[in-house]
């Protein structure tokens, strides 16, 4: 089977690209996701991966092109599966703008719920990304952002939430729900389906809510 | 003036004790968060904060036990901002858990937006800290933790918010949407008492939410 090449001309597997990679490349991202999430990426060696998969450290090098390759492949991966629960919330028929938000929502915990150590290397090592590579996450990630920011207006212009609020602060709010479970949710302690369904209820609310009754 | 003996023998200042700490303490401390926040803990070097500072490295082992050290003050720093907000919160007289609460979060969120670098050092290398001093700190988080899920449980007692949410999963919620801000509020786009306002009122009807209209 052919192989690209790479920016340096070794064979190299694709990075957040289309299709399915190479069982022996998951093998890899997996032990590196691992060794990031234990050591931090800055404490972690290619050497360590090697190590891991069983490899020596030069074959190792026909699969990637250094440690930053195989993070900018786990941010990669990540921002698929997080596309994914976007793409599904805006293709579902016959429902509302709040529906669709509450169905991004679940999805988007429920896929972090699953994929907590890779979640959590993304999060704590996504500045260590340098150059081109840096810039084509950002770019990503402000499509997602938008995207949601988007969302969320819909919900306001369909009249059921609150208007006043700022889509562009209230995404990050939410965010900030979503992604804040990698710090503290434990799956044996609650299932990921009621973690997802706290979580949107909690959102929906915070974009619905009335004005309580004050304290007499 | 005397001086305590650290456990080293050293002569030490406080570690997130009482009592202002000196000058050139709160100069090494300051130094110290701005190295690690560009740099992150792991690549930062105790000599990187004696340069900041102007001093000789071995003078500086005068201030301090070792990196660990400013890392572990920088941290009770943070903890005891937190805790003046949270109980600021409990002495408030005269009103509801709900709006203790409320006064909680604006708190919580001012003290963060204007503390950002050393809050985004507490988050990204907390997890640097060993020992007894790793133990000190998460005896400190569970505290605080507590503190803020018992007033989510008074305000469901006194029949200002949904009971039918878990008060631990909801503390959780909040956390994220107020610690998350580190990682995206810049304070030139949005005022510290907007972000604030925004947080609390999010929660409030997070917690006191009603079930949206459904699409027609």
């Amino acid at each position: 089977m052919p192989r690209k090449a790479g920016r340096s001309g070794r064979p190299v597997s694709r990075a957040g690209g289309s299709g399915p990679p190479r069982p022996r490349d998951v093998e890899v991202l997996h032990a590196a996701a691992e060794i990031f999430y234990v050591n931090g990426y800055a404490n972690s060696t290619v050497q360590d991966i090697a190590d891991a998969v069983g490899m020596l450290k030069g074959s190792l090098y026909y699969y990637i092109d250094g440690k930053e390759d195989l993070l900018y492949r786990l941010v990669n991966e990540i921002h698929d599966g997080v596309e994914q629960a976007l793409t599904a919330a805006f293709e579902a028929q016959g429902v509302s703008a709040l529906e669709r938000l509450e169905l991004y929502v679940r999805q988007q915990v429920t896929y972090n719920a699953h994929n907590l150590k890779k979640v959590s290397v993304y999060y704590h090592d996504i500045d260590q990304l340098s150059g081109k590579r840096r810039r084509d996450i950002e770019a990503r990630r402000r499509t997602h952002d938008n995207r949601v920011v988007d969302l969320i207006r819909d919900t306001q212009a369909e009249g059921q939430t609150r208007a006043d609020l700022d889509a562009r602060l209230l995404a990050n709010y939410i965010f900030g729900t979503i992604i804040w479970t990698y710090r503290w949710y434990r799956p044996e302690a609650v299932p990921a389906a009621e973690l997802a369904n706290g979580i949107s209820r909690f959102v929906r609310y915070g974009l619905t809510g009335t004005e309580p009754l004050r304290h007499p």
